[in-house]
């Protein structure tokens, strides 16, 4: 990924602030921006998360816990009066020893395009430059192949995930 | 659980914080406290991980994290001059929907007592009246039947947890 260096990219880096960096993509046309700067929208990163399947949750909660996470990047197809945002993930953490990667969403219309690697190739480079030791996450059937292909061990020691739902 | 209530207990809650309780214990010549406010000593708890097979860490890394988590727990055997931690979990996440429970550790001394699940009890209903809608955390092959016995979803939906180490 490209770092945008002023003052090539002096509009982009206003947009998307400092932590901002080009995204690669096969389809020329497009410019895509992964950012953590960026502010989402909330309405606009639901119907991202519905859009591939995930349930509705109250919007001041997931205020709250985008505010309580240790990292949030949002993935824009950038537009200079409205960019879209088309991809998003978040990390919960200690900051220090563990990190846990949550709500990695990239939208079905930009899906298949290598996107998702991007946004997870972000979020581990950012981990690793903050020195954290660990990046944990619970991956659904349907995507525990993505995570093997990009070197994830799956269930290390034969670790199980277990869940408990507040009722 | 029993809350301990001023004055009948003012010792133990000056010693261990408001939020302390009594630890249900077989031995009736013991008093265990559980405690989110009592400070921990890093060495006592490198100390206790290590006494469960866990490899030690740097002290300063794992000051952080404590620092950084959203819920810290120590179970400790009462002793008026020098209590002793005997236990201890922590979480992180973000606080509304997503916890997770990271070093669950009771020593082997005290193991078998029921103590795990009486700090896991614990935990759960902290999060429960912080609302947090979500818990999780990896079970090791030794532990996945605690877990599962206490009502644990194991790899709800068929999720698998993936893990990525720095390198």
């Amino acid at each position: 990924m490209t770092a945008l260096v002023a003052p090539f990219d002096s509009d982009l880096q206003q947009a998307y602030g400092p932590s901002a960096c080009l995204c690669p993509c096969r389809n020329e046309t497009l410019t895509l921006v992964l950012s953590q700067d960026r502010t989402i929208d909330l309405y606009e990163l639901e119907r991202l998360l519905e859009s591939v399947g995930w349930s509705r949750r109250p919007l001041r909660r997931v205020r709250r816990a985008l505010e309580h996470s240790v990292m949030v990047v949002g993935l824009w197809r950038h537009d200079p009066r409205m960019p879209r945002l088309i991809g998003f993930a978040r990390c919960t953490g200690d900051g220090v020893i563990e990190a846990t990667i949550w709500d990695v969403a990239i939208h079905p219309s930009y899906q298949g395009a290598g996107l998702g690697r991007a946004l997870m190739d972000y979020v581990l480079a950012e981990l690793r430059r903050r020195e954290v030791e660990r990046v944990s996450l619970f991956a659904d059937p349907g995507v525990v192949d993505f995570y093997a292909r990009q070197g994830w061990d799956l269930e290390p020691l034969q670790r199980r995930c277990a869940f408990w739902y507040a009722t």
